[in-house]
């Protein structure tokens, strides 16, 4: 079933707010047989009007998002209505819900959020546990003889959005896409191996494979392949990737890194303390983002000034002025330090030069050391160079961070 | 002008990674008096096809993002020449850099790389200095009888796309654009407050100045505002909205937070030490994301697991078994051992619970507290309570606790 995204938002297209939605929706759909074909971001007010006249003709099935709010720029429910020729009526329903949701949590109603409880006539209501504005769903061909696709209209904050769609909208999909899709997919993701290099060990042997569709898509420090087919291609073309990028693949059920390693952590009951300089904290909330990292996580130290490094990792001033705090013997040092204070059987450590200032001739902006102390083994340490944005660097180190303790990971599970 | 953006990348439309484009894009060139009518997404390959045919005759910029990568998904910069009859040869300077690039970084130079070195003919090149694909530039009606907006072709990477943006984008768009655009700009950041109670302080006032656009954006523990329009009427509303929202704005000029604390400790002279538990390190993260930081921010501890808590910052045992790590003393004393330990001006502290488990009927999923200690005064702590998912309740905690040492800085400002 063609089926269509409809951003709307002002603040999207000025870029005050960056959309969420896309993604969210594309993997929830998926599962069912049913691809986002294409999708538009437009402004509040008359955008939506002219994108609804325009894809209601070709579309089978169209989310828009956002509009549903009580400020006066939030005209989505109206137009709908318009153009449909539905009559807006107040639902005593979702009136309900939203007086007792303030009277809760003790906010002040005020008249316009009464807005938000006028439905067009026919509609199906989903109540909103997260906010006031409901969902709404009108099916296909409400009004004869107005053409209509399936029309699903969406909150636009993703905490408002995301739990509604899954407990009204999959099931709702549910009952009216076909149940047993054709096509399979794979993700494979891989960490710091070039998008070229990539495609150069698979790309030919996957693409002789009929009926297989290929893709890529490379961001900082990671490179994500995709297969998507029938069922017996899919297994074929696995089979092929997995012979050739073996463990350089760090997931191939879209786990992000942090929770791949806070997994193998858990399953080898050991932990984890860090030592962050340059980072700055990013290793630490990529792991706590990980439900049930407090299992594994003990502390994490963030030494961004020289005097901390010493006082609470114990490294050396000396060490520190003879090699400089960006230097290997650092990073050993800082590992080592964070490991003893924490007891933790591991401890990653980061310091480099972020930038945009800071740099020398001998350590550019962008030189980074990483390193890793393990109980019972010697610390492994690796020097990097990224030059980049300040956030792009942090991102690439720890995204190399987290893949070398991954691979230790790895490597003692085999032994 | 009438400017549309076309992201390419079945990734988008499958979800596997986020759109940052439109965001980046919209606000380069927003001070040339351009604004974003539309966005959209559509898969690779042919999708790029339609788009363009269906936008050519109404459009006059169009940029279009991704495909122009060494795989065989990347196909923008054939269905460009094709569609505008137009030859792709080889470029010199194109191809130059890319062996220069490969030679400096000591990678394997693969045949297929050197696709990215074939331009459509009479195309403007714009070389890339973080990746190999080039950006192109094709003018208006480049070749007749056949007409063609402005067309800009750029590489799908953000890191590659966006200083050739700013380098060789803006200067060509400058010298097309009127200069001197007649509409005006405001963003206003407010903290804590919900977005209709926004609108009830300020919507009827600003709304009742002629020519005034006033648009809302609510994320987690924020709302934005925005006014457009013509220079003097976004002065009036300028006017309005500073006197009734005060110090509830954070910022009027697009800074974020966290930039706003940092500059006021830069400002004061003063140092921040951070104690979070609950946080995981997420407060750390976006303050070293500010350039600068370094000048203020001492150190971070992530004490996450009871021991961390009273090794590194000496709270007391005793103390947490009586109330709880969850817990108010907790939280002052986490923020006190932190000022101690790194000898800084303030610390500011997070103890939660973040879930998904680990909540009580005394103290369910999304508990919070917060603390702030600062030299010569007393400790300030704050109950809050977020249930929301792990990423929403880390995000609005870290909100609440930088808008907590922004108000502290003001008030001793005004002093």
């Amino acid at each position: 079933m063609k089926t269509i995204l409809i951003n709307t938002g002002t603040e999207l297209l000025l870029g005050d707010v960056q959309d969420a939605h896309l993604a969210f929706i594309a993997k929830e759909i998926f599962p069912l047989g049913l691809r986002i074909e294409e999708q538009r971001t437009v402004p509040d007010g008359r955008g939506i009007r002219s994108a609804l006249t325009d894809l209601f003709p070709r579309a089978e099935i169209v989310f828009v998002t956002g509009g549903l709010g009580p400020t006066t720029d939030d005209v989505t429910r109206e137009i709908t209505a318009e153009l449909l020729r539905l009559k807006l009526v107040s639902d005593e329903r979702v009136m309900t819900a939203i007086l007792q949701r303030f009277a809760k949590r003790g906010i002040k109603f005020t008249e316009r959020v009464s807005r938000q409880a006028y439905v067009p006539e026919g509609a199906e209501v989903f109540l909103n546990e997260n906010g006031t504005a409901p969902g709404l769903y009108l099916r296909a061909n409400i009004n004869p003889p107005f053409h209509s696709p399936h029309l699903f209209l969406l909150p636009g904050p993703p905490r408002e959005l995301q739990p509604m769609f899954r407990e009204s909208v999959i099931p709702k999909l549910r009952s009216m896409a076909s149940t047993s899709p054709l096509f399979d997919r794979r993700m494979y993701r891989i960490a710091k191996m070039g998008e070229s290099l990539v495609e150069q060990a698979i790309g030919e042997k996957v693409l002789a494979i009929p009926g297989i569709e290929l893709g890529y898509c490379a961001r900082p420090g990671e490179v994500d392949v995709r297969i998507i087919g029938d069922p017996a291609a899919v297994e074929r073309a696995d089979t092929i990737i997995r012979s050739l990028l073996g463990p350089a693949i760090f997931s191939s059920n879209d786990e992000t890194l942090e929770e791949v390693v806070v997994k193998l952590l858990v399953e080898r009951k050991e932990t984890l303390a860090l030592a962050e300089s340059c980072t700055g904290g990013l290793l630490a909330d990529r792991i706590t983002d990980v439900p049930g990292a407090s299992a594994v996580f003990v502390a994490g130290y963030i030494v961004y000034a020289n005097e901390s490094k010493m006082d609470v990792l114990q490294v050396d001033s000396a060490l520190m002025e003879r090699h400089g705090a960006v230097s290997e013997t650092v990073a050993r040092a800082m590992a080592e330090g964070a490991r003893m204070r924490a007891k933790t059987t591991y401890a990653l450590s980061t310091t480099g030069i972020a930038g945009p200032s800071g740099g020398s001739p001998e350590k550019p902006v962008g030189t980074v050391f990483i390193a890793l102390a393990a109980a019972g083994s010697k610390t492994t340490a690796r020097q990097l160079f990224f030059p980049s944005d300040r956030e792009t660097f942090k991102q690439l180190t720890a995204q190399a961070a987290l893949d070398l303790l991954r691979k230790t990971l790895i490597k003692g599970s085999g032994d």
